[in-house]
């Protein structure tokens, strides 16, 4: 079957799913999208990209951002200077919680929780003149696509319903890991997540994490090394508290946000992006997981 | 540099950690064991075993059992039959812990914690007429190596300090999620963990892992899928809660034992056991970890 | 109005809360206990001891016990034998929890919650020969009913339903704290629980509470110092998580029981037992606190 | 012994202990108190006030503001807008944990640790103009000082360093138990916290809960069963997570700030403040707990 056509099979092998989730309501600007929507998008090693379903339209990338912002504080800091101050290890609690931030005195358990996402939105603004600009232009070049933008009506909702956020960087304050003006980095934090982009671009974007590090445009992003562990860690700690189903079902190291989308990545052959709003208990995108266990299936490909 | 010198020199290069962790003190039978051990063997696709320092000498097993007993509830039970009783998710927590079996009300995390393995050890129970004698007879034809056998002073000393499982035990029967006695399945249990094998063993037993479900004699044990799925369940919660920095730094499927043994597997490849007694924080071999981390290294090989 | 009366009123005053609580129904013996029933009884300081409604019908004591095996621990050991065991303090938790013993190392907060009372319940099997007679005896002269009995049918029935406090005094055994043989020391605990005794027995046998630790007969069991702290910790951790919902609306050291039995103390005054089977979210007797809040603001009288 | 002596010679008494507490340094403003003061005063019900050792030094009184805060609640509140917002009961936790606050989706154990009182300064706030003015108002007519006053210095230390404060407060927030703006809430509670008083003013202050809720001025604050209740919940829950050890030695209700202040009520009868600077692991005065200890031993008086 070509590719193509095994993608639109996938897309609509998992339609019937549609409706079973919940898209995500604690902010208002995303609670509108519409829940029917799904797409995937897959950039294979030879930098092609193809698609199908509702591949070409954007959305909020959310959580999915913080693979941006770890790879950003890899190319700013030492790695004894990162991992001080962030584990490596799966929570086994809800992305939100503080309760283990307070047993374990103010260091999260993974970049990829909330709390550990705003140790390291708190290193970037410690070392960027201009944080979400240079967000901006990064996303950019690694998706090849210049048109990229803050959804700032998203950004500025998160930003009225911080309070869990806020609360989980005093927290982190008060242990003295977190150093910056807790409100200008939970406002970077919010632009990040408020990305918007499409499969197509996310497929692109995270190129790098199947290619050795290597970018799109051959550039050396991060190196071989980095990148693996960067792909070790999506594989523990990246689908919130559902990383161990994941795994399981799908197989190949991923990250996930409350918009929807999940990329994945197939070291050596591929990087993929899907997208459906509405999500399962975790908060992960529920048509999504069940796209990429389809695919991991049809193409009898995972890292396991 | 051929694969014999490769493994020498990698246990060579990782001698120098002796002396820095700590050997299990929980039961006076494995205090005693010499803590400047170190081996490993490699049993690659094509059925072959080589291996390098103290790979022929047997120590306890321990955890490493945790692996069998899974497969073996496999063969046994459905999907729905195991994993409504037991989850698929790290835990977060340290292996014996019970705070989070009480929170999430008698369900264990994953099959490899230890009150996750007691479900699962219940499980044999009930199906199996003598299921320690069926765990030596799987154990050996799967190592190949008829000799094998329980270490009857490990066993007895176990189930003299076995009060925190027995604790674990009854706080999930306690929720309807423990059918045994007690005792009796503590008593299989501690019988699984106290298998002697050596690292030669370890790694033919765990070809299967490696060959798509097909053991050393060709036999299907378990299906390609479920192949998948048990290397997904090592690579999320196969460390205890050490898992993560494992695939950071490793970036194989894996399973550890207190006995400081680790198994890893890379999936295709080779079937790889280490063994140093001496154990870091999270309870895993601190010089055998190290020696799988040099090897992915030397060979440019991990699963990411 | 003469205070025969005044128990009459209160006991019709509260008759409509009938209904809108829940029996305990964990073991079968104490489901079946009719819920209609309410009665009360008092022993003022001068000895005497009236009652209303069902007061002088026996129930099943349960956890109020736990005061006759902490009094009866006072008598064998030194303050420093018990408290370096136990703790003091108000647990927070549920009263069969053990995340809070795991993270505090073994050690329960305070001898009323099931945790600390199996660690007495230890104490006393070390140094007693027959702690189930002791026990009997004690209660038999302290009420001045030679007629008392354990309920078999209710002690046989927790036996069997026993793997939560099993649990606990593993997990106590796992950190050295809980010497005996665990099913032995259940056994113990669970036939004092299952001791029937009626109100008018009840606040005869709590008389010491409220008479500086002088018995009926006279006898000192505690010194005034000791019955001092016996009714502090009774007023701080008595009510399971609900102690100072019970201070607030009743103000008197008090200990309950899921039997549906409470027993409160004004010191100096007079000891009260109200039972009623129905029980609210914390395990308390629903119509009991009611009863004995409205006691409290009919005397005028609290600790406070 | 006349009185006065008798104060005198419980100082001299645990007088021995000074140096073996430690002072609070979590803020400059605190750790530079001088360790060696001790004093006591009592407000016996006939208004008369005496006093022994450093009786007339003012200190920060910290957490004590917290029995002023709530008493203004009541005044402004009905019972049912207070406690369905913060509860009644001990919270076996750290008095600054925020575990306990995300278990229990917002709503704090009690008004007396940190969450509490601040979801009681955001009552305040909403409803008086000017809080900090009124509690100094209130608090200056309590002790008839009207001298008494903000420690500036002090309460701009406690908001510079006020992070975990700040964290619990969002988090309350994201539940939607905070209305208020943090940083001016904060402000206020700071404030309060920052009031200097002496032994005498704050023995006198506290007169109403030992006088049916009347003050010195004959005055009536809050009702005689208001007054009950707040002596319930101090019982209970105003001694940190030390209550139950309090109450064992102590006897009576109290409440104790990190300033090394403890207040402490025999209803009816008197109304007690000692200070020394020094504080046991509990954050409670250690010399002023034992000065407590010894008075009530030397009274024989308590309210058990």
């Amino acid at each position: 079957m070509p590719e193509q056509l095994l993608l639109q099979d996938a897309v609509d092998k998992v339609r019937s799913l549609l409706g079973k989730g919940k898209v995500a309501g604690y902010i208002p600007a995303l609670a509108c999208v519409d829940p029917n929507k799904i797409g995937i998008a897959v950039t294979t090693i030879d930098g092609q990209t193809i698609g199908a379903g509702d591949y070409l339209e954007p959305f909020s990338i959310q959580s999915i951002s913080k693979v941006f912002s770890l790879t950003q504080a890899l190319n700013l800091y030492t790695e004894e200077e990162i991992w001080s101050r962030v584990g490596k290890e799966p929570s086994g609690h809800s992305f939100n919680s503080l309760v283990q931030v307070e047993l374990e005195r103010g260091k999260p358990r993974n970049p990829f929780i909330n709390a550990g996402a705003l140790v390291i939105a708190d290193l970037l603004q410690a070392r960027l003149g201009a944080p979400k600009h240079h967000m901006l232009e990064v996303v950019r070049q690694l998706s090849q696509n210049t048109t990229l933008a803050f959804d700032k009506v998203v950004a500025d909702s998160e930003y009225q319903f911080s309070a869990r956020n806020a609360s989980i960087a005093y927290l982190m304050k008060s242990f003295g890991n977190f150093n910056g003006d807790v409100n200008t980095v939970l406002k970077s934090y919010f632009h990040y997540c408020a990305l918007r982009m499409n499969c197509a671009d996310l497929s692109r974007a995270m190129f790098y994490l199947a290619n050795r590090g290597k970018t799109l445009d051959g550039d050396s992003l991060v190196s071989p090394v980095q990148t693996r562990q960067l792909n070790a860690l999506l594989a523990t700690s990246g689908l919130y508290d559902g990383a161990g189903e994941f795994a399981y079902r799908v197989g190949m190291p991923g990250k996930s946000g409350v918009g929807g989308g999940i990329i994945a990545i197939i070291p050596g052959d591929m990087s993929i992006c899907v997208w459906s709003p509405e999500l399962d208990n975790n908060g992960n995108s529920l048509a999504g997981t069940a796209l990429l266990e389809h695919l991991s299936q049809q193409l009898g490909r995972s890292i396991f």
